[in-house]
């Protein structure tokens, strides 16, 4: 199962931007996008794109394109984003910050609606127009709220803690953006957000780099 | 040259997670670690773990399995990560501020330097214990300084600016957190970060999940 999913994890973490695309163009009246358009804006080849898009169950049309609003629809489709998500995130400092003031997750269907953490100075506050609630009453809130999601933003020595009470709270899926491994009950979904996971890419992609411009001397 | 690229990328996106376990591990005296235990840990099969660590040129010993001190260096040589890279940092804001709260960078050889920010409550200001200087002083600065790599964390409508100064100042990479795709020479690097990437890969988890659920009954 592990093995089958690998392949297609780039082309689902390549979804949201063909997304963004695709709504700004539909926003400027653009009906019909040519594959090399796209391929173009995200750097890959055609064939690359003809099969990304094709995870999503709409194929192009040859020597025409795709359907612009088909196409968005089918993203939303597959990524399960035409369904508003509810969302609690605990850590309400400055990288949940970050997180509730994204412009591109209502668009995404993700809607955090409420903020935990632990200290006393944020309890209380509103951050990002969200109030922030003591961290006490996380299972509580989570179970009256029937919120299914959870982010959490706590540094690592913390975040067990947080997701066992998000479980106990009936939490089935947490975004986790702690710099540690979780450990969940078979039912809960993880999914682990390593930043540096970009800085690695571009690293090999500047050193990549330099070794061509060494072998051009 | 981008299709080659391609099957690699998510390897490349898991080698922090590794480095990160096998740093772990040498805190804690370990000095072999086994391929079913990094499987385990990586939630992957253990197909999959010789494949990404065959990246890094190290094989494991068959029935042993791999030396914690060996694959870190291995890891940190491919990823360029035992040089210091310098770089400077535009839009201290939330998510500008995380970035510099991260612990992980200086362990992955990156060294945020200085910031830069439009906002005049925050010029002449310290964020995580980097200054915050004028944004009109981005392009003089970071050529004084020599920095080659800029992490942009602006809103999407001024990064194509900042990007523009950026590469004026001498940046050669740009670790891009806006929400927008970037126009750079040829020999200027961008790794785009799709922070909802991640929430692509756990909503397709949670949709596969719920369908797996629904066949169970």
């Amino acid at each position: 199962m592990a093995n089958v999913k690998v392949p297609k994890l780039p082309t689902i973490r390549r979804l949201p931007t063909y997304l963004y695309k695709l709504s700004e163009m539909r926003k400027a009246g653009v009906e019909i996008v040519a594959t090399p358009e796209l391929a173009r804006y995200m750097n890959l080849g055609e064939i690359v794109i003809r099969k990304d898009l094709a995870l999503t169950g709409v194929s192009g049309q040859p020597g025409v394109g795709y359907k612009v609003r088909e196409l968005i629809e089918a993203i939303k489709s597959y990524l399960n984003w035409d369904n508003v998500s509810e969302a609690i995130l605990v850590g309400a400092g400055s990288l949940g910050s970050a997180l509730m003031g994204y412009e591109g997750f209502e668009e995404y269907g993700l809607r955090i609606i409420a903020a935990f953490d632990a200290d006393p100075a944020k309890i209380g506050t509103e951050v990002r127009e969200r109030s922030v609630f003591d961290i006490d009453r996380l299972e509580e809130l989570t179970r009256r709220l029937q919120v299914r999601m959870g982010i959490i933003c706590v540094p690592a020595d913390q975040a067990q803690d947080v997701a066992d009470r998000m479980v106990a709270g009936g939490i089935k899926a947490i975004w986790n953006f702690a710099n540690v491994s979780l450990k969940v009950p078979d039912d809960v979904i993880v999914q682990r957000e390593v930043i540096a996971g970009g800085l690695a890419v571009l690293s090999v992609k500047m050193s990549r780099k330099l070794v061509e411009e060494d072998s051009q001397e």
